[in-house]
């Protein structure tokens, strides 16, 4: 399947390798990719020059976000939660339209001293994933993988035999399913992914980064998730 | 030891149950001592009468906020988040003064529909627990049991061996530890208690109740809760 992954920092790169060992089409949207390449420093995020990961993940097709949107027939919004509007309209809602648009951002706002806080007007009666999809309503957003460190949403068995939960929540039952099935062949085992319906349960699922980021913070690793008890 | 619940709701029946079965001598504050036992009605949220519950349960002293917070050495707020604060000043700065204020509620706001969200001003970069703190700077509170059905909080062994997270927070080191003593006491294991730090952690346990209102509708049961996998 044609994938693109809006956003090239650590998530991003995360899934497209996986994707790619996967047998996926994988491009990657960033904002101009002749500066991007040309990049030889760390991002501000501590991350390697792109140029570096690219040339060792060369099936990966880097393009600007408009022309990565229109390649993919599925698009994973894996930019940064305070940029991610931006990011989605230069990728342009035409190349979004009728398509699956997969959120597994969050809107963190580093502002107010660590650990983040939610950023204004994107939590408790809205989200990140709401938002988005009032933004692109002819986009199918399905908000999934966005409660964990990317180390485990490409590799769920690293920890606990894989049994740790990823929420997923989106208007629309077709495309929930569809991102299942993806999430299936990525690792994930279908008891562990809680369907949670609408894309209101962004809320619910989003504010969990915050005791995921005190937690994180207490084990000193992102290496954690959680499992339901009953 | 003499402990005093602020409020006469089914939490507050349940915790006061639970430690006279310890042998705690429990004071519970309500608004009007005599009105409260002369009501023969359902609450508005379908509790059977106070009264029924008090003559089966008469170790309990019912006395007013005010005084129920006098007698406690330890005082344990279960009243509805959205009149905390009201229930509190009427038991009396002077009367929590010095002593640890155990905070178990969550300032949910039920206006907005269901499932309810969070009240203004009372989440993401503040909670409820924060506000008790400074309205009362003189009490020690540790926010605690706020993240499950009251049927758990008195019995952990219900659900998976007793396996699940119960997350203390409060400025107070010596305060938590004997808070933590106390919920020994109750039956959590010590490795399930997750020591959060500082007062502002609550507003990370307190959200956590978006998530578990979402999934108590998809359980349909409050009997779960959460484990951390690493």
């Amino acid at each position: 399947m044609k994938i693109s992954i809006i956003g090239t920092g650590t998530v991003g790169r995360t899934l497209a390798s996986k994707l790619i060992e996967l047998g996926h089409e994988v491009f990657m949207g960033t904002r101009n990719v002749s500066e991007k390449l040309a990049t030889t420093e760390k991002d501000n995020y501590g991350n390697p020059p792109f140029s570096d990961w690219y040339k060792a993940n060369s099936k990966v097709r880097l393009e600007t976000f408009s022309k990565a949107a229109y390649f993919g027939e599925i698009i994973i919004n894996a930019t940064h939660g305070g940029s991610s509007i931006e990011a989605l309209r230069l990728a342009e809602a035409k190349n979004l339209s009728g398509k699956i648009l997969i959120d597994i951002s969050n809107p963190l706002d580093f502002s107010k001293g660590m650990p983040p806080s939610l950023l204004p007007g994107l939590n408790n009666t809205n989200s990140l994933g709401e938002e988005i999809q009032k933004t692109f309503p002819y986009s199918l957003v399905v908000k999934t993988l966005n409660t964990m460190w990317c180390g485990l949403m490409v590799n769920p068995g690293m920890i606990g035999g894989g049994d740790h939960i990823n929420y997923i929540s989106g208007n629309d039952i077709a495309a929930r399913t569809k991102v299942k099935n993806l999430l299936r062949q990525i690792g994930w085992k279908d008891e562990n992914l809680i369907d949670l319906g609408d894309i209101t349960a962004a809320r619910a699922t989003e504010s969990l980064l915050l005791i995921w980021l005190r937690l994180q913070g207490l084990l000193q690793t992102g290496a954690f998730s959680f499992r339901i008890v009953k």
